[in-house]
């Protein structure tokens, strides 16, 4: 399940409005057979890659599936489920229920009557995570939304007249880079985009092609570029395409997001400097500090040269 | 050497105005036959105190120890190398040289004339880390500085209101009475004195006798019970006893260290909170990012409770 959870990960922020699924076959002898994973756009799913892969020996093979196959036919394709079964699949073994009401549970319950082995519930947690933009579209009619910050250890995202160039060092400015290309959308307040004219683009050689929308929040228009989108207000993200919001700047943005409770991920760039008197995160309406804790649970650590990058996930 | 460098930690902060040292003596068999640390208030020695308990199985056996073992004959005992000839020790393995000038070095030429085998520079970086308050009252003629501060993940120390409890876990705040008992002073500035008349003491049992001196950095005194030293200005840590100093807020007075380049190690507790709009660290005097960079450089990290720990010091 590991390794068809890392599959899906190829396609996280291409897949919308279709779940990034990773499925592995396992044949009879335990040699994997076939790999699969949403390619983008949504199709093929999953499952139909990892079964064309492998063939014939698909037949009484062990399928492992971050997502339940789902259990609709649609004009793109037949339902996974049906495939499954007419590959003559043993065993199926599911990390998440699929919350689509198409499916629900019927994808397991049509490979239960045809006689296949179902296991649910392997590697759940991984796998709500890794879907975590298809799950909160489906359960919150809205994007995932991620606020990146790069800040120094007194939490500073810049210095009091706004250079932030730079704090992180090359290996956590090249996973930013990275990050961006995850997600179909980058936001920026209106202060950001006068200031800085950010391109918001993905510059990591081969993945040029995979920049997001541009998002700016502003309660006006005027001077953006044509391909800019602007939202007025946080909660106007539920419009926008895809299932993935990466937010980045500046501090008062920031902000506002958290004080709506629209932020479901923190990825913290942490620079070993100190700046002092600098651009730190605006009020977010924190009644008391016990309110504060356990909201945020580390997910994800890691040293990136001299800088340390931290994932937050909801509590 | 490790373990003479941790026996050396017993009596940090205890031992001023000598140097807390450590030693190990292992016997011909390769057995540890003694193990000596700095007594409190600075004698006996870590050497004698090892070689006391080795009796004659220190003839023939390797000494570890952390300083070079002094050459000084004073009223409170004997010299340390003078004690290793006599014992007959074959091999001294030394950490780092001492940087007294009654020793500097004389202490290693007196038991190599004695045909004692000496090595120097096993440990040294760790051995100037654990030593840093001798070391630094002797280069720059002023303890130690360390600044604690526990942060939330945007920065703040406080809410905007001043409310700070509690930002850190228990564990944290344990190991924070910890840190206190290893320091002869903890420094306030004047508005956390005010707001809070902080007791400042060591909370853990078995250590309450372990208190530091509470300073308080203000230009005024009244007020200020007579236990309390007062200094006006950061530089003024020079006159103070001991050789490690604390400083645990507000902000405004630890940017006041910092500015004057009076802090020589960090000491971070970061929770998984975010506050927003909460008091963050004032102006240092920073001209630019560029130099911001490579000042601090991360000496050791863990995770305490829900919390987060991290020693930061000189480049």
């Amino acid at each position: 399940m590991a390794a068809a959870l890392a599959l899906a990960e190829r396609t996280r922020g291409r897949t919308a409005p279709n779940p990034n699924v990773g499925c592995i076959i396992v044949d009879v002898h335990g040699r994997v057979a076939g790999r699969g994973w949403t390619q983008p756009g949504g199709r093929p799913h999953a499952e139909a890659a990892a079964l064309a892969q492998a063939g014939a020996r698909a037949r009484g093979a062990t399928a492992y599936v971050t997502l339940e196959p789902c259990a609709h036919v649609s004009p793109r394709g037949p339902a996974c489920s049906d495939l499954l079964v007419a590959a003559g699949v043993a065993r199926v073994v599911v990390a998440l229920r699929d919350p689509d009401p198409r499916t629900d549970g019927q994808g397991m319950a049509r490979l239960r009557a045809a006689g296949i082995d179902v296991a649910t519930g392997v590697g759940d947690d991984a796998a709500r995570r890794g879907m975590a933009g298809f799950l909160t579209r489906r359960r919150a009619a809205r994007p995932l939304v991620t606020l990146k910050l790069a800040l120094s250890l007194d939490g500073a995202a810049a210095m009091a007249d706004g250079r932030s160039q730079w704090i992180s060092g090359p290996e956590a400015r090249a996973h930013a880079h990275l990050e961006r290309s995850r997600h179909e959308a980058i936001l920026v307040g209106r202060g950001t985009w006068e200031a800085d004219r950010p391109r918001l683009d993905v510059r990591l050689p081969g993945l040029e092609a995979r920049s997001p929308v541009r998002v700016v929040l502003s309660s006006r228009r005027d001077g953006m570029p044509g391909d800019v989108v602007r939202i007025a207000a946080p909660h106007a993200i539920a419009t926008l395409p895809g299932d993935h919001v990466l937010i980045e700047g500046g501090m008062a943005t920031a902000a506002a997001f958290l004080r709506a409770g629209l932020v479901d991920r923190l990825l913290l760039y942490r620079a070993p400097i100190v700046i002092g008197g600098g651009r730190t995160l605006a009020d977010i309406g924190l009644a008391d500090l016990g309110q504060a804790h356990g909201r945020w649970r580390l997910h994800d650590a890691r040293q990136l040269g001299s800088d340390r990058i931290e994932v937050y996930g909801a509590g």
